[in-house]
């Protein structure tokens, strides 16, 4: 019996993905360094499926594979990858596929793909969002690498990705490490909702005093209108549920949150790109933050908070918060797709963002109806410049931007920190902002080290540059040179 | 003729720091690659000073330097600090000192400072802040390498340097590069410096429509008060700075700031070692957002501004505004030392805040008083956690709490971007607050990804996973393994 296609790496996301493959009919030949874990594999969660079969050494593996070989490779991001791929290679031929589906970091693909080019393997490199959950009934998957591979794999890929609206949470999203970098920004935008949840639960809580269960009914009626969204339903389920005590069991939970490494590396490429991505990385250092848990307590017996005044009206704080989390999260999605679109100007690739946003649209942590809208906005416009230029996301900036500013208003006074609602607001008041004060800052910058400005009243690319003090030399030198 | 340092690189910097060791009695043998240079710089600024040799080639300028030879080089960093270290060596001998003082990347010098250790060499890398002008008169020097370096060039060093109440604004840094990381920590301090007056620029010009010369005046005024500092200094000036006609000269300055990239680096090394440097990565991130001025425009047209309400009281407005800006650079700088203390646990580097404190104090852009206040928070408690902890700034936060929450609000109603102080806010509400919502973020990775949580009610290090749905198996698996 010859397999449709190969799995190494059988801890739960990879289990998972072979079940799921196997239930599209799918024969899988699988492989785990431990051999004990694919036997309990196989007498456990696949047991009585005769098509999902064990292979007890990488060299059995390829000889079992269907041509061009698939192999989705589940190992843990590094050099973990590299060590499987150069084990497997004595196996391969020229045209056989490797499908890096663990979190790698982007500038690895590129790497991968372009060594094993050289080699005639075709490589994808894909994003896999959804957990455990996602693995196994339909997780949202994002494989960019060697464009010769997607029509081989595209039937397999699809057919286990979650579906919305009936199309698959699957498409080809470009080339060299594009997969693993969309993978990468979706995993920011997951650290971005997740910190602006929490500041909501954070106002809920502390600034309105309810309990857990009115808190989760709130999350859960809010998931019924343009919040609707995973990340929102499963806050409604974890506020109501109860230790073994009987009380709500997020309380008991540590507040120090960790992290992967995937926000910061968002953070990182951001930087490097240029883009402000400044509410993803407020999410991230919210967690960098969170985990001071004993300098933070100690600093709370030093610093008090301010006076805190009741609400009058507190059903219509409930309706502006709504409005609040969702214009928030707007301009996050508007800072994460400016974000992909400099990727793609500076590493040559070709992104469909209609598609990657549908690939969002289910399956993933951050699936939500809202990423329809962002569909439909590249749908419709194809070259949109920026999220925040499409109709449907300047209707909903204007019809909430009052109540967003009375939210951060609030939380300013009764001093909750809401680094992300707020941080949103002030780059959305940057963006809308013909005049920034930069021009004091290339003042500076000119006055201080000669690095001289562009001005107002002269085509651009023409430098001047000014004897502030009357002392200087009038060049504007650059300041170092051989 | 012996000459007592050699300096390589005749740019302004360059050739600054040359007459300002020849002011100090030090003959310096200076090598440019453009010949021209030297020459022209020989019968220019230098000319009639018979103790700056210029040298033809690398080869004269060490058979003229006293041993052992103690070399600045002044170039692009980046590659050509490689490609003149290497074209040195053979002119070297066994405990020579090469000294970089350009911009480089700190792992460069680490990297550097370890090769030529084992050829013998050692190696400084040093920063230096001031600009032209600091090079000339004083600047601030931070040097950090071999610590073996520092008994043979603390004298030239020391004596070029500025100095603050008499002492040199030059200090030994630490080990590797350090010298570098300190240069790279002050120049996100002065990205987030800038930042925080363009704000508060901002606010007076759009918030209050006040006139330059006005605005000129209360930068002047805060510059007699705790906010005294060569940037404030400086702002004054170029506020009441008329162009050829008559008008404000800022006015016609392009919006639209560039960057050297040392800010960037600083926000990626506080990604990198998790610390919440949020204030600067705004101030970086404001920048990028500037230079999209045409897109700004469009959104200007696009997106209309809250209506605008005068204030009743303008100048207990101005009075708030002073504040805010102390409360806000006391936040950065707060951030700044959480990274330099993280950096020295990661590197294993000796780092002396109150000597870093103090080399910041005079002849560098972020020169201030205030940092005298920081060398003394760190002179009566060596080991301080965090400069929140320190009486004095305690003293400053308590005092301008209310101010500085009256100004983001005023600034939020106005619609009037404050990404840096309001970020400040965000940050010392999440300092202080002993519980933050990263149980519920803990809570949901837990839910989706079975990451498992710790308890309060338990130890730390105690790890345990919930079967939210009823519908997971028990097992707080690793997402991946081989």
């Amino acid at each position: 019996m010859k397999a449709d296609i190969g799995l190494i790496g059988l801890a739960v996301m990879g289990q998972n993905l072979v079940l799921n493959m196997n239930d599209h009919g799918f024969t899988v030949a699988v492989y785990n360094r431990t051999e004990k874990v694919t036997k309990d594999f196989l007498s456990g969660n696949a047991s009585g499926r005769d098509t999902i079969l064990g292979m007890t050494s990488l060299e059995e593996l390829c000889r079992t594979l269907k041509r061009p070989r698939k192999i989705m490779i589940m190992v843990k991001a590094g050099m973990v990858v590299d060590s499987v791929i150069s084990q497997l290679l004595p196996f391969l031929e020229k045209g056989d596929i490797i499908i890096d589906g663990g979190n790698s970091h982007y500038p690895d693909s590129t790497r991968r793909m372009k060594e094993l080019s050289q080699k005639g393997i075709l490589f994808v490199g894909s994003g896999v969002s959804g957990g455990e959950e996602g693995a196994r009934r339909g997780p949202s998957l994002m494989p960019g690498g060697n464009p010769e591979a997607w029509p081989h794999i595209k039937e397999i890929l699809q057919a286990i990705s979650a579906k919305a609206d009936g199309d698959p949470c699957c498409d080809w999203v470009g080339e060299e490490g594009a997969g693993h970098y969309v993978k990468m920004v979706h995993n920011g935008i997951e650290y971005g909702d997740m910190q602006l949840i929490g500041e909501a639960y954070q106002l809920l809580a502390e600034g309105l005093n309810l309990d857990h269960d009115k808190m989760s009914s709130i999350f859960k009626e809010w998931n019924t209108g343009a919040l609707d969204s995973y990340l929102i339903e499963i806050t409604g389920e974890i506020l109501a549920f109860k230790d073994t005590d009987g009380l709500p069991l997020v309380e008991k939970i540590k507040d120090s949150a960790g992290q992967k490494g995937t926000g910061k590396w968002t953070g990182i490429a951001a930087l490097d790109a240029g883009i402000p991505l400044t509410l993803i990385a407020e999410a991230v250092f919210s967690r960098c933050l969170s985990s001071l848990k004993d300098e933070r307590v100690k600093a709370s017996k030093v610093y008090a908070a301010p006076e805190k005044k009741p609400l009058s009206d507190q059903e219509a704080f409930l309706k502006d918060l709504e409005q609040a989390l969702l214009a928030s999260k707007l301009i996050s999605y508007a800072q994460g797709f400016m974000l992909l679109r400099q990727a793609a100007a500076e590493f040559g690739w070709n992104l469909n963002y209609g598609a990657i946003a549908l690939m969002w649209r289910g399956g993933c942590i951050i699936r939500s109806t809202f990423l329809g809208a962002i569909k439909t906005a590249f749908d419709d416009k194809p070259d949109l410049e920026n999220l925040l230029q499409a109709p449907y996301f300047k209707d909903i900036i204007e019809n909430s931007q009052a109540a967003w500013r009375r939210v951060v208003v609030q939380a300013v006074n009764w001093g909750i920190p809401l680094p992300a609602m707020s941080s949103a607001l002030a780059f959305f008041d940057g963006y809308r902002s013909a005049r920034l004060p930069a021009s004091l800052l290339q003042a500076q910058r000119d006055y201080f080290g000669a690095h001289s400005y562009e001005r107002l009243d002269k085509p651009a690319g023409e430098f001047f540059h000014t004897d502030w003090t009357g002392q200087g030399g009038g060049v504007a030198a650059s300041t170092y040179s051989v």
